[in-house]
């Protein structure tokens, strides 16, 4: 008899959001889930991880085959708590999202869906996380439904290599108007900060962030462009940021 | 008359630790020093940005070719208010650090020191991260004096390829022992969580994090295999996670 796989799902949203609920209907079908999740939204918590204060996990679901946690951490520490607490070992897949924005591009630096996903396959974990580009909480993620059971189910069939996670980025156009998957390289873009000066009532200035997305490269091979022009954009990642055509250059400077 | 760099100084240790008090020191004869820093300890935060409350900016001193804010928010934080606020332009160089700890390895996927340092080259600055592989605020900055000085002049000089910054690590050993400056690529390594699980006066459990570094791949051309052994080791680094190697394997599955 075939045990079903164990599968972490996460995200940065908070275990609330539409997105992650709507990616556990999809892939509870594929094994036995385990969520663990933030207990409040922590979108651009990046790759933080909690050690000035305890982390505490509460139990929220518990059913055949599927448990769920919330947590008082970000996204990474949810994945190591998960591994070494709740699972007391890693779990054979990891999902991250479905995210309500963009990690397309240089987004991924800042986004928590994307540090679970990396903290996966940091611990050598096949991991892959899911991103819808409206960053609405209404958002509407039925037409990725088809696209992401495909991408989960071939992940679990066949693996990812070692130290490769996927970034995977979801136009948000109806099912019909879906191209199909295509697989990308990270578009090259950034923000551009742009802060609302206020005053407080005592007079003194304060700054409220906030950026507009500007593309700097966008071949038709990046995940940027793929998800404008309809498709689903996916991109190997991986956590060696070695700039390796800078090495040689370098040496003979120092 | 040739104008003054201006120069952005930034850490993740707070603007009071004394690894920016050194680093400031070393620094300021180059040109025109701004430091924006985190008014309390950052570490761990990585690249995380604040979007859910306001932040706020304090003068604390204001010299002929020195000012000094501290930041309610992130060493990333400090980086987009720093330009857009404090300067009112991109400065020509950014430095962070001296991290009171070690940044090799994959470590700088938690770090908030290098966070900084990408942040600047993301805006097409210069940038480069020094973390002293000691934990400790007593730590002896001192034999890297002169590394430190070596490496921020010539970069001043002549400037890092676009999109690539440094990040540069300095074994805790004294000066006479340090064998020179080597160029590395990013160590493979791990930190294995091992969760200290307590109990609250409620019966509650909380959990803190404690990690211990393992080193997977300690090649002789890594940083963490240079810094281990008495070199102060410089990886180039660039914010394209793309797992190129990955991309036509990908291609054929999807």
């Amino acid at each position: 008899m075939e045990e079903k796989p164990l599968i972490l799902i996460t995200n940065d949203d908070s275990v609330k959001a539409p997105g992650i609920r709507a990616l556990i209907s999809y892939i509870r079908p594929f094994g036995r889930v385990i969520v663990v999740a933030p207990d409040r939204p922590q979108s651009g918590t990046a790759h933080a991880v909690t050690i000035a204060h305890p982390l505490r996990l509460e139990l929220i679901v518990k059913e055949t085959d599927y448990e769920e946690y919330s947590c008082n951490g970000t996204p990474a520490d949810c994945v190591k708590l998960a591994f070494k607490i709740v699972m007391r070992r890693r779990p054979d897949f990891l999902f991250s999202g479905i995210n309500h924005g963009n990690n397309a591009s240089i987004n991924i630096v800042y986004s928590g869906t994307m540090a679970a996903v990396l903290e996966g396959a940091l611990a050598g974990v096949p991991s892959v996380g899911f991103s819808l580009n409206n960053y609405s909480l209404n958002a509407n993620f039925k037409p990725s439904e088809k696209y992401i059971k495909t991408i989960a189910a071939d992940v679990i069939k066949n693996g990812l290599p070692l130290g490769v996670c996927l970034n995977v980025n979801i136009p948000d156009i109806p099912a019909e108007e879906i191209k199909g998957i295509k697989v990308c390289r990270q578009a090259e873009g950034t923000w551009e900060e742009d802060f609302d000066e206020r005053e407080d009532p005592h007079g003194q200035p304060y700054y409220w962030m906030k950026g507009v997305y500007v593309m700097t490269g966008n071949g038709e091979d990046t995940d940027q462009w793929a998800m404008e022009h309809g498709y689903i954009a996916v991109v190997p990642v991986q956590f060696d940021l070695t700039a390796n055509h800078a090495l040689e250059t370098l040496k003979n400077r120092f």
